[in-house]
Protein backbone atom coordinates (compact mmCIF):
# COMPACT_ATOMS: atom_id res chain seq x y z
CA UNK A 1 0.00 0.00 0.00
CA UNK A 2 1.66 3.06 -0.89
CA UNK A 3 -0.34 5.56 1.33
CA UNK A 4 1.79 4.04 3.86
CA UNK A 5 5.11 4.30 2.12
CA UNK A 6 7.36 7.38 1.40
CA UNK A 7 6.38 10.12 -1.14
CA UNK A 8 10.08 9.61 -2.48
CA UNK A 9 9.04 5.79 -3.06
CA UNK A 10 6.05 6.52 -4.48
CA UNK A 11 7.20 9.11 -7.18
CA UNK A 12 10.34 7.48 -7.94
CA UNK A 13 8.52 4.26 -8.95
CA UNK A 14 5.63 6.35 -11.17
CA UNK A 15 8.55 7.66 -12.59
CA UNK A 16 9.87 4.01 -13.71
CA UNK A 17 9.53 1.76 -16.91
CA UNK A 18 7.09 0.44 -15.41
CA UNK A 19 3.18 0.04 -15.47
CA UNK A 20 2.06 1.00 -11.88
CA UNK A 21 1.46 3.78 -10.24
CA UNK A 22 -0.09 5.07 -13.18
CA UNK A 23 -1.91 8.00 -14.36
CA UNK A 24 -5.04 6.46 -12.69
CA UNK A 25 -3.37 6.40 -9.30
CA UNK A 26 -1.30 9.80 -9.61
CA UNK A 27 -4.87 11.41 -10.75
CA UNK A 28 -6.65 10.41 -7.53
CA UNK A 29 -3.75 11.36 -5.00
CA UNK A 30 -3.87 15.07 -6.61
CA UNK A 31 -7.81 15.17 -6.14
CA UNK A 32 -6.54 14.06 -2.50
CA UNK A 33 -3.97 16.42 -2.08
CA UNK A 34 -6.51 19.03 -3.16
CA UNK A 35 -8.93 18.02 -0.88
CA UNK A 36 -6.60 17.81 1.89
CA UNK A 37 -6.17 21.69 1.20
CA UNK A 38 -10.14 22.30 1.36
CA UNK A 39 -9.71 20.49 4.78
CA UNK A 40 -7.34 22.81 6.10
CA UNK A 41 -9.40 25.85 5.19
CA UNK A 42 -12.34 24.59 6.98
CA UNK A 43 -10.40 23.30 10.04
CA UNK A 44 -9.35 26.98 10.36
CA UNK A 45 -13.30 28.28 10.43
CA UNK A 46 -14.68 25.45 12.88
CA UNK A 47 -14.80 26.15 16.50
CA UNK A 48 -14.11 30.09 15.73
CA UNK A 49 -16.13 32.01 17.70
CA UNK A 50 -15.95 34.69 14.26
CA UNK A 51 -17.19 31.97 12.47
CA UNK A 52 -19.94 30.27 14.47
CA UNK A 53 -22.72 31.75 12.28
CA UNK A 54 -21.69 29.27 9.49
CA UNK A 55 -20.14 26.46 11.72
CA UNK A 56 -22.75 23.93 11.16
CA UNK A 57 -22.82 24.42 7.20
CA UNK A 58 -18.37 24.79 7.49
CA UNK A 59 -18.73 21.15 9.59
CA UNK A 60 -21.00 19.52 6.75
CA UNK A 61 -18.10 20.48 4.15
CA UNK A 62 -15.07 19.56 6.38
CA UNK A 63 -17.15 16.04 6.52
CA UNK A 64 -17.27 15.88 2.72
CA UNK A 65 -13.80 17.13 2.37
CA UNK A 66 -12.44 14.46 4.51
CA UNK A 67 -14.74 11.33 2.58
CA UNK A 68 -13.45 12.54 -0.50
CA UNK A 69 -9.80 12.85 0.80
CA UNK A 70 -10.01 9.02 1.81
CA UNK A 71 -12.00 7.63 -0.87
CA UNK A 72 -9.26 9.56 -3.13
CA UNK A 73 -6.28 7.76 -1.67
CA UNK A 74 -8.08 4.56 -1.34
CA UNK A 75 -8.18 4.78 -5.19
CA UNK A 76 -4.67 5.84 -5.34
CA UNK A 77 -3.91 2.01 -4.30
CA UNK A 78 -6.62 0.56 -5.92
CA UNK A 79 -5.90 1.60 -9.00
CA UNK A 80 -2.38 -0.02 -9.17
CA UNK A 81 -3.60 -3.00 -8.46
CA UNK A 82 -6.27 -3.26 -11.02
CA UNK A 83 -4.10 -2.53 -13.60
CA UNK A 84 -2.41 -5.75 -12.87
CA UNK A 85 -5.65 -7.65 -13.89
CA UNK A 86 -4.73 -5.90 -17.29
CA UNK A 87 -1.41 -7.02 -17.81
CA UNK A 88 -1.86 -10.64 -17.16
CA UNK A 89 -4.71 -10.95 -19.63
CA UNK A 90 -2.84 -9.77 -22.62
CA UNK A 91 -0.26 -11.75 -21.10
CA UNK A 92 -2.36 -15.00 -21.63
CA UNK A 93 -1.71 -17.37 -24.21
CA UNK A 94 -2.95 -17.15 -27.74
CA UNK A 95 -2.09 -19.52 -30.15
CA UNK A 96 -5.24 -22.15 -30.79
CA UNK A 97 -8.52 -20.02 -31.55
CA UNK A 98 -9.77 -21.19 -28.15
CA UNK A 99 -7.02 -19.28 -26.28
CA UNK A 100 -7.25 -16.26 -28.46
CA UNK A 101 -10.82 -15.68 -27.45
CA UNK A 102 -10.43 -16.59 -24.07
CA UNK A 103 -7.45 -14.08 -24.14
CA UNK A 104 -9.77 -11.50 -25.97
CA UNK A 105 -12.57 -12.35 -23.35
CA UNK A 106 -10.26 -11.77 -20.26
CA UNK A 107 -8.99 -8.51 -21.68
CA UNK A 108 -12.46 -6.88 -21.70
CA UNK A 109 -12.86 -7.79 -18.42
CA UNK A 110 -9.91 -6.53 -16.84
CA UNK A 111 -9.91 -3.33 -18.83
CA UNK A 112 -13.82 -2.95 -17.31
CA UNK A 113 -12.17 -3.05 -13.92
CA UNK A 114 -9.15 -1.08 -14.68
CA UNK A 115 -11.84 1.64 -15.53
CA UNK A 116 -13.48 1.32 -12.14
CA UNK A 117 -10.79 3.25 -10.38
CA UNK A 118 -10.39 6.31 -12.41
CA UNK A 119 -14.39 6.51 -13.05
CA UNK A 120 -15.00 6.70 -9.63
CA UNK A 121 -12.26 9.06 -9.39
CA UNK A 122 -13.94 11.44 -11.68
CA UNK A 123 -17.39 11.11 -9.42
CA UNK A 124 -15.48 11.63 -6.58
CA UNK A 125 -14.04 15.04 -7.83
CA UNK A 126 -16.98 16.00 -9.92
CA UNK A 127 -18.94 15.78 -6.33
CA UNK A 128 -15.83 17.36 -4.25
CA UNK A 129 -16.49 20.29 -6.74
CA UNK A 130 -19.66 21.17 -5.91
CA UNK A 131 -18.75 21.12 -2.19
CA UNK A 132 -15.55 23.09 -2.49
CA UNK A 133 -18.04 25.79 -4.23
CA UNK A 134 -19.80 26.44 -0.93
CA UNK A 135 -16.58 26.08 1.34
CA UNK A 136 -15.89 29.27 -0.80
CA UNK A 137 -18.19 31.19 0.18
CA UNK A 138 -18.07 30.72 4.03
CA UNK A 139 -14.43 29.25 4.46
CA UNK A 140 -12.07 31.97 6.84
CA UNK A 141 -10.99 34.44 4.28
CA UNK A 142 -7.73 33.94 5.40
CA UNK A 143 -7.56 30.51 4.12
CA UNK A 144 -8.95 31.42 0.73
CA UNK A 145 -6.29 30.56 -1.45
CA UNK A 146 -6.18 27.15 0.36
CA UNK A 147 -9.54 26.76 -1.54
CA UNK A 148 -8.79 28.02 -4.51
CA UNK A 149 -5.67 25.42 -4.81
CA UNK A 150 -8.23 22.77 -4.03
CA UNK A 151 -10.96 23.74 -6.57
CA UNK A 152 -7.71 23.51 -9.49
CA UNK A 153 -6.38 20.44 -7.94
CA UNK A 154 -9.81 18.42 -7.91
CA UNK A 155 -10.71 19.82 -11.67
CA UNK A 156 -7.14 18.60 -12.75
CA UNK A 157 -7.60 15.25 -10.86
CA UNK A 158 -11.00 14.91 -12.42
CA UNK A 159 -9.12 15.60 -16.29
CA UNK A 160 -6.59 13.28 -15.39
CA UNK A 161 -8.72 10.74 -13.98
CA UNK A 162 -11.34 11.02 -17.23
CA UNK A 163 -7.80 10.46 -19.44
CA UNK A 164 -7.10 7.05 -17.90
CA UNK A 165 -10.75 6.19 -18.35
CA UNK A 166 -11.04 7.15 -21.79
CA UNK A 167 -7.82 4.95 -22.53
CA UNK A 168 -9.80 1.99 -21.58
CA UNK A 169 -12.64 3.18 -22.94
CA UNK A 170 -10.84 3.03 -26.84
CA UNK A 171 -10.49 -0.85 -26.44
CA UNK A 172 -13.42 -1.73 -24.60
CA UNK A 173 -16.10 -3.58 -27.63
CA UNK A 174 -18.97 -3.03 -25.20
CA UNK A 175 -20.92 -0.24 -27.20
CA UNK A 176 -23.31 0.93 -24.65
CA UNK A 177 -21.43 0.68 -22.06
CA UNK A 178 -18.56 2.76 -23.66
CA UNK A 179 -21.36 5.81 -24.77
CA UNK A 180 -22.98 5.51 -21.41
CA UNK A 181 -19.19 6.21 -20.07
CA UNK A 182 -18.38 8.72 -22.40
CA UNK A 183 -21.45 10.71 -21.81
CA UNK A 184 -21.25 10.65 -18.17
CA UNK A 185 -17.56 11.46 -17.63
CA UNK A 186 -18.11 14.10 -20.27
CA UNK A 187 -20.95 15.98 -18.09
CA UNK A 188 -18.70 15.30 -15.30
CA UNK A 189 -15.90 17.25 -17.04
CA UNK A 190 -18.45 20.28 -17.93
CA UNK A 191 -20.02 20.13 -14.40
CA UNK A 192 -16.78 20.23 -12.70
CA UNK A 193 -15.13 23.33 -15.09
CA UNK A 194 -18.05 25.33 -14.20
CA UNK A 195 -17.84 24.84 -10.70
CA UNK A 196 -14.20 25.17 -10.37
CA UNK A 197 -14.31 28.59 -12.59
CA UNK A 198 -17.23 29.68 -9.93
CA UNK A 199 -14.80 28.65 -7.25
CA UNK A 200 -12.05 30.54 -8.25
CA UNK A 201 -13.12 33.76 -9.47
CA UNK A 202 -14.82 34.14 -5.09
CA UNK A 203 -11.05 33.21 -4.52
CA UNK A 204 -9.06 35.63 -7.05
CA UNK A 205 -11.81 38.37 -5.91
CA UNK A 206 -10.43 37.90 -2.48
CA UNK A 207 -6.95 38.04 -2.99
CA UNK A 208 -6.72 40.50 -5.83
CA UNK A 209 -5.11 37.63 -8.35
CA UNK A 210 -6.28 36.65 -11.70
CA UNK A 211 -7.73 33.64 -13.22
CA UNK B 1 11.36 16.56 5.47
CA UNK B 2 7.59 15.44 4.19
CA UNK B 3 9.85 13.50 1.14
CA UNK B 4 10.75 10.85 3.38
CA UNK B 5 7.61 10.93 5.38
CA UNK B 6 4.59 8.98 4.32
CA UNK B 7 1.86 9.89 2.09
CA UNK B 8 -0.27 9.34 5.00
CA UNK B 9 1.47 11.53 7.20
CA UNK B 10 1.96 14.85 4.98
CA UNK B 11 -1.99 14.45 4.12
CA UNK B 12 -2.94 14.43 7.61
CA UNK B 13 -0.94 17.54 7.99
CA UNK B 14 -2.03 19.17 4.83
CA UNK B 15 -5.52 18.59 6.59
CA UNK B 16 -5.19 20.10 9.69
CA UNK B 17 -5.85 22.93 11.41
CA UNK B 18 -2.17 24.03 11.40
CA UNK B 19 -0.66 26.20 8.60
CA UNK B 20 2.03 24.05 6.99
CA UNK B 21 2.24 22.36 4.58
CA UNK B 22 -0.13 24.65 2.81
CA UNK B 23 -0.84 25.31 -0.48
CA UNK B 24 2.29 25.66 -1.97
CA UNK B 25 3.98 22.95 -0.74
CA UNK B 26 0.54 20.78 -2.28
CA UNK B 27 1.00 22.62 -5.50
CA UNK B 28 4.88 21.54 -5.79
CA UNK B 29 4.19 18.40 -4.86
CA UNK B 30 1.12 17.86 -7.51
CA UNK B 31 3.30 19.51 -10.15
CA UNK B 32 6.21 16.77 -9.56
CA UNK B 33 3.29 14.11 -9.71
CA UNK B 34 2.42 15.21 -12.85
CA UNK B 35 6.21 15.19 -13.96
CA UNK B 36 6.50 11.22 -12.97
CA UNK B 37 4.10 10.80 -15.47
CA UNK B 38 6.47 11.95 -18.07
CA UNK B 39 9.28 10.23 -16.97
CA UNK B 40 7.23 6.83 -17.03
CA UNK B 41 6.12 7.62 -20.74
CA UNK B 42 10.06 8.51 -21.11
CA UNK B 43 11.11 5.81 -19.63
CA UNK B 44 8.74 3.22 -21.93
CA UNK B 45 10.41 5.11 -25.16
CA UNK B 46 14.19 5.02 -24.69
CA UNK B 47 16.52 2.44 -25.33
CA UNK B 48 13.43 0.52 -27.21
CA UNK B 49 14.08 -0.49 -31.18
CA UNK B 50 10.90 0.97 -32.19
CA UNK B 51 11.53 4.32 -30.96
CA UNK B 52 15.46 4.71 -31.65
CA UNK B 53 14.76 7.32 -34.27
CA UNK B 54 13.89 9.67 -31.54
CA UNK B 55 15.97 8.31 -28.78
CA UNK B 56 18.30 11.51 -27.90
CA UNK B 57 15.24 13.55 -28.08
CA UNK B 58 13.27 11.23 -25.92
CA UNK B 59 16.39 11.42 -23.37
CA UNK B 60 16.86 15.10 -23.55
CA UNK B 61 13.21 15.54 -22.62
CA UNK B 62 13.50 12.82 -19.99
CA UNK B 63 16.06 14.19 -18.18
CA UNK B 64 14.34 17.93 -18.34
CA UNK B 65 11.46 16.22 -16.69
CA UNK B 66 13.50 14.39 -14.10
CA UNK B 67 15.00 17.73 -13.28
CA UNK B 68 11.87 19.21 -12.89
CA UNK B 69 10.43 16.73 -10.38
CA UNK B 70 12.98 16.60 -8.65
CA UNK B 71 13.00 20.36 -8.15
CA UNK B 72 9.25 20.51 -7.32
CA UNK B 73 9.81 17.88 -4.39
CA UNK B 74 12.30 20.40 -3.04
CA UNK B 75 10.32 22.98 -3.08
CA UNK B 76 7.00 20.83 -1.58
CA UNK B 77 9.60 20.46 1.47
CA UNK B 78 10.94 24.24 1.02
CA UNK B 79 7.74 26.19 1.29
CA UNK B 80 7.01 24.82 4.29
CA UNK B 81 9.67 26.29 6.16
CA UNK B 82 9.82 29.51 4.04
CA UNK B 83 6.23 29.74 6.04
CA UNK B 84 7.66 29.43 9.80
CA UNK B 85 9.26 32.81 8.89
CA UNK B 86 5.85 34.74 8.05
CA UNK B 87 4.31 33.41 11.00
CA UNK B 88 7.33 34.40 13.26
CA UNK B 89 7.01 37.86 11.73
CA UNK B 90 3.23 37.81 12.73
CA UNK B 91 4.02 37.46 16.32
CA UNK B 92 6.73 40.01 16.99
CA UNK B 93 5.50 42.18 19.91
CA UNK B 94 3.88 45.52 18.66
CA UNK B 95 3.60 47.56 21.65
CA UNK B 96 5.45 50.27 20.95
CA UNK B 97 6.23 52.30 17.25
CA UNK B 98 9.87 50.93 17.57
CA UNK B 99 8.29 47.42 17.96
CA UNK B 100 5.52 47.72 15.32
CA UNK B 101 7.95 49.27 12.68
CA UNK B 102 10.00 46.46 13.48
CA UNK B 103 7.46 44.20 13.21
CA UNK B 104 6.22 45.37 9.64
CA UNK B 105 9.93 45.21 8.16
CA UNK B 106 9.87 41.69 9.26
CA UNK B 107 6.69 40.98 7.63
CA UNK B 108 7.55 42.40 4.82
CA UNK B 109 10.93 40.38 4.53
CA UNK B 110 9.44 37.25 5.39
CA UNK B 111 6.69 37.69 2.73
CA UNK B 112 9.24 38.21 0.53
CA UNK B 113 11.22 34.88 1.23
CA UNK B 114 7.58 32.67 1.75
CA UNK B 115 6.73 34.13 -1.91
CA UNK B 116 9.98 32.40 -3.41
CA UNK B 117 8.79 28.82 -3.37
CA UNK B 118 5.79 28.95 -4.77
CA UNK B 119 7.13 31.55 -7.42
CA UNK B 120 9.72 28.95 -8.38
CA UNK B 121 7.42 26.21 -8.71
CA UNK B 122 5.45 28.74 -11.47
CA UNK B 123 8.67 28.87 -13.59
CA UNK B 124 9.31 25.22 -12.91
CA UNK B 125 5.82 24.11 -14.57
CA UNK B 126 5.87 26.53 -17.05
CA UNK B 127 9.32 25.37 -18.24
CA UNK B 128 7.55 21.28 -17.94
CA UNK B 129 5.07 22.55 -19.80
CA UNK B 130 7.79 23.55 -22.71
CA UNK B 131 9.06 20.08 -22.66
CA UNK B 132 5.71 18.21 -22.45
CA UNK B 133 4.66 19.69 -25.50
CA UNK B 134 7.88 18.66 -27.38
CA UNK B 135 8.12 14.70 -25.69
CA UNK B 136 3.72 14.50 -26.63
CA UNK B 137 5.00 14.05 -30.06
CA UNK B 138 7.33 11.27 -29.63
CA UNK B 139 6.86 9.31 -26.45
CA UNK B 140 5.43 5.84 -26.92
CA UNK B 141 2.09 6.16 -28.30
CA UNK B 142 1.09 3.87 -25.25
CA UNK B 143 1.83 5.71 -22.50
CA UNK B 144 0.21 8.71 -24.70
CA UNK B 145 -2.23 9.19 -21.89
CA UNK B 146 0.32 9.89 -19.12
CA UNK B 147 1.91 12.53 -21.13
CA UNK B 148 -1.50 13.98 -20.79
CA UNK B 149 -1.88 13.51 -17.17
CA UNK B 150 1.56 15.25 -16.62
CA UNK B 151 0.34 18.31 -18.55
CA UNK B 152 -2.85 18.43 -16.84
CA UNK B 153 -1.07 18.33 -13.32
CA UNK B 154 1.88 20.72 -14.37
CA UNK B 155 -1.16 23.46 -15.42
CA UNK B 156 -2.85 22.83 -12.33
CA UNK B 157 0.58 23.16 -10.35
CA UNK B 158 1.49 26.34 -11.80
CA UNK B 159 -1.99 27.99 -11.16
CA UNK B 160 -1.81 26.54 -7.43
CA UNK B 161 1.36 27.66 -6.96
CA UNK B 162 0.51 31.35 -9.01
CA UNK B 163 -2.82 31.48 -5.91
CA UNK B 164 0.39 31.47 -3.15
CA UNK B 165 2.04 34.20 -4.99
CA UNK B 166 -0.63 35.89 -5.24
CA UNK B 167 -1.71 35.48 -1.71
CA UNK B 168 1.58 36.91 -0.70
CA UNK B 169 1.94 40.07 -2.94
CA UNK B 170 -1.65 41.27 -1.84
CA UNK B 171 0.29 42.25 1.67
CA UNK B 172 3.56 43.45 -0.13
CA UNK B 173 4.29 46.93 0.11
CA UNK B 174 7.27 47.13 -2.72
CA UNK B 175 4.85 48.34 -5.72
CA UNK B 176 7.83 47.37 -7.83
CA UNK B 177 8.27 43.80 -7.03
CA UNK B 178 4.46 43.61 -7.08
CA UNK B 179 4.23 44.54 -10.29
CA UNK B 180 6.88 42.58 -11.97
CA UNK B 181 6.14 39.92 -9.98
CA UNK B 182 2.32 40.32 -10.78
CA UNK B 183 3.40 40.62 -15.04
CA UNK B 184 5.83 37.56 -14.85
CA UNK B 185 2.86 34.94 -13.32
CA UNK B 186 0.20 36.09 -15.72
CA UNK B 187 2.81 35.84 -18.86
CA UNK B 188 3.53 31.69 -17.02
CA UNK B 189 -0.05 31.08 -17.11
CA UNK B 190 -1.24 32.10 -20.48
CA UNK B 191 1.61 30.43 -22.01
CA UNK B 192 1.61 27.39 -19.62
CA UNK B 193 -2.20 27.29 -20.30
CA UNK B 194 -1.49 27.53 -24.41
CA UNK B 195 1.16 24.45 -24.38
CA UNK B 196 -1.17 22.51 -21.90
CA UNK B 197 -3.89 22.89 -24.68
CA UNK B 198 -1.64 22.04 -27.60
CA UNK B 199 -0.21 19.30 -25.82
CA UNK B 200 -3.74 17.69 -24.74
CA UNK B 201 -5.26 18.07 -27.63
CA UNK B 202 -2.29 15.74 -29.36
CA UNK B 203 -3.16 13.48 -26.57
CA UNK B 204 -7.19 13.12 -27.19
CA UNK B 205 -6.65 12.80 -30.22
CA UNK B 206 -4.57 9.61 -30.03
CA UNK B 207 -7.02 8.18 -27.17
CA UNK B 208 -10.55 9.39 -28.93
CA UNK B 209 -10.94 11.02 -25.80
CA UNK B 210 -12.03 15.06 -25.18
CA UNK B 211 -10.77 17.95 -24.00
Amino acid sequence: MYIDGTIRAYVDDASAGVPTPGGGSIAALAGALGMSMACMSANFTVGKKKFKDVEREVRGHLDACLKARDELLRLMDEDTQAYAGVSAAYGMPRETSEQKSARRAAIQKALVVAMDAPLRAVRMCRESLRVLSGLADVANPNLISDVGVAAVLAEAALRAAKLNVEINLKFLKDEELVAATRSEIEEAAREAAENARSTLETVVAAIGGTM
